[in-house]
């Protein structure tokens, strides 16, 4: 039966298609009194909006073809080919196309390969995007659980690729079209993929010919060593997802796929339905910006400032949850190598979308962990994400507190033994 | 079956899918001494290029956020109202939802309204890219006959609908989930419905439950009386698109859609699974340009400017296309009142697409009429949609000529009988 709205029929796909959660604690938690881990919003304060600006002054004054229809900027594309050389992927300009983001990434990805019902692979916890992504197609969601420090369970990926082949044997059906994943500074877990298990992914890969929707939007935000792409292992299972977001602004909406070749003039053909073109202006702005060799030395000093972000949020932790509280329930989370993202694990029976109204009360907010069940979401029940990334030290500091103030009243772990701040 | 692509197995509703046939002549058609007639790009020297640089320079002066992931803008809302209400339309904010352009408006109204088979009333000769837009759907396209000077039949509409709706009653299947519609200055025809058609269309609606999805990204570029759009007869079954793509620039990448309130939280959903939101920056600027009071005047510009380069072209075709031609095989055109279209239609027998090939050789280009074929195509093939927004009027005199050169060469029309120039 499908919905109906002021009279007009909805398409059957619709059902349960709301706004993310996400977009909903955004539009509460608003207001400079109020502390949010809640978005991965990078570091509003981190945004290059001085050299942003000149580049698009230059961009503009390129002349009139500049705000025109555009065929996609070759110049954007030899840059990108540099960028993924950092990042130890080789590619070619023909490998590569351009998108209004990640998220688009994931929409024409989603639409070139999925047909309605069609089995795909997610994480039990995932990025909520690539879910309301796929959700058009109403498709068949397997899970596979992961680990909020290794990340994706290989083993238990092989296990469930097995039993899709010998399904898919009997009666043709199970096949999953992609693994969507992100080896590095996983959304939301913050986990990193060990190499080992990035090695045993693309054999599975290639053994099931399963493609695999590698999202590497945090890639070049390591703080230790960084992680090589899935892509760089293998050309022709793997379309690599980047993005200019978290690594530029996030307000230039622009992006990229790597892809196998032949790939590439559909995704064109699916862009163009879908918007034409991104925005040329914008396009022409990162030209200018990347051209002055900008990027490198900005990549460092986000590096600096988020690897000090992390620091913080990851001490406050430990200041307000020791190990020793943990007889009044622990309280557990993750390192994470790279990315803007800790994974909080609260006690079993914690119910962190319950938490996170009064949270809201006291001018901090997360985002709670079912907001990104692929699944059953009662075992993300107790887990917050927390984003680091748009909060300096100091207020990273306040809002532990707050958030800890919110938990202990809640039951769950104490404020009873905080040790006084250390002048870090 | 479903199509492999370098091993990559593709959705079925990719089957088909190709890059527009106006994209491959826009890759063809490039270089100072080419004249394309071929493609709907504003006129690249028309675009305010002075006037946004400074609007995107006081964007950027508005700090950090201006790069940042942002919430719909709210005073770019209120500028969209006046622009409305210059149109002839009431509308309050929250019937305004914000789109990278109208082709995003169409695949998301696509994906909020059709599910895979859904019937979709087009008409017969339609804008390529509402037919990219619903194709991953799959839909049943009826279609319907419009005239190249009236647009729409009406008539032929009302039959169609209560057949289908007969049908319907028969076995549920038959309803179509939305009328595609351009009023004003139709892409690819140039035809303008009168008051009258419009009347009628939006009683169908009414009676039938249609919901008519109104393309106006031309409405306000009318060289003569302009028309009053749908949505200024009803806010129920009508949804708006527009564009600031013809009547500011392209490269924005910006447009509005006007709908029924309870519609745009479903579409806000629909965009953030499609590319999160639309380029922050670019919507600033377009906030800066407009707040200064610069569009009114830029649209009387426009219609001049236009008003001239339509003249021309007619000018140009009657030149060469004398009456007294016809005993060769009559070429016939209409004469838009508004948008940046004029059709023409050459003698039974002619191959446009063929025609296509020899124009290029001779620095030209038009769009074959079958490129806009929503069903079959065979009667489309004599007809040509010339576009005059991009070339100043001495240059298109001088495509004309070499166009007249070509469909003589072909054996239709004839260039012996030209008078001279006059000097306009």
């Amino acid at each position: 039966m499908n919905s109906m709205c002021e009279g007009i029929r909805l398409a059957a796909s619709m059902d349960g298609f709301r706004q993310s959660t996400l977009r909903e604690i955004m539009s509460k938690a608003q207001g400079s009194d109020f502390i949010s881990f809640a978005v991965g919003t990078p570091g509003t304060d981190l945004l290059p909006l001085d050299d942003l600006a000149a580049a698009s002054s230059r961009a503009l004054e390129g002349g009139h073809s500049v705000l025109q229809y555009g065929l996609p900027s070759p110049d954007l594309k030899a840059r990108v080919i540099e960028l993924m050389a950092a990042r130890g992927v080789e590619c070619t300009e023909d490998q590569v196309f351009l998108t209004t983001g990640a998220q688009q990434g994931m929409d024409l990805v989603s639409r070139l390969l999925l047909d309605p019902g069609d089995a795909v692979v997610l994480e039990e916890a995932i990025y909520d995007g690539i879910q309301m992504a796929v959700r058009g197609r109403r498709p068949w969601v397997l899970t596979v659980p992961s680990d909020p420090q290794d990340g994706l369970d290989v083993d238990a990926l092989d296990e469930l690729l097995q039993a899709q082949e010998r399904r898919d044997a009997r009666d043709g059906s199970g096949r999953p079209r992609f693994l969507y994943v992100i080896p590095d500074g996983h959304n939301p877990l913050g986990a990193s993929l060990p190499e080992s298990a990035r090695d045993r992914l693309v054999e599975l890969a290639r053994r099931h010919r399963l493609p695999l929707v590698e999202d590497d939007v945090y890639g070049h935000l390591s703080y230790e060593q960084p992680g090589l792409p899935l892509r760089a292992r293998d050309d022709r299972w793997v379309i690599y997802l980047g993005s200019f977001s978290k690594i530029l602004a996030p307000g230039l909406r622009a992006g990229w796929i790597v892809a196998p070749r032949d790939l590439v003039p559909r995704l064109s053909a699916l862009k163009h339905a879908a918007d034409v073109d991104s925005t040329t202006v914008t396009q022409h702005a990162i030209v200018e910006y990347l051209g002055r060799g900008l990027l490198p030395s900005h990549l460092e000093f986000l590096r600096s400032e988020y690897g000090r972000r992390r620091d913080s949020l990851l001490a406050a932790l430990e200041r307000h949850f020791p190990p020793a509280a943990e007889s009044l329930g622990p309280v557990r989370w993750n390192h994470p190598r790279s990315g803007i993202f800790v994974w909080l694990d609260l006690p079993d029976g914690a119910d962190t979308t319950a938490l996170l109204e009064r949270a809201i009360e006291e001018k901090v907010a997360f985002c709670p962990g079912e907001a990104f069940a692929a699944g059953d979401p009662a075992p993300l029940r107790s887990s917050m994400r927390l984003s680091f990334a748009d909060n300096p030290p100091e207020r990273i500091e306040e809002g532990v507190d707050r958030l800890a103030r919110v938990i202990a009243a809640a039951g769950f772990g104490s404020t009873a033994r905080v040790p006084a701040r250390s002048s870090a």
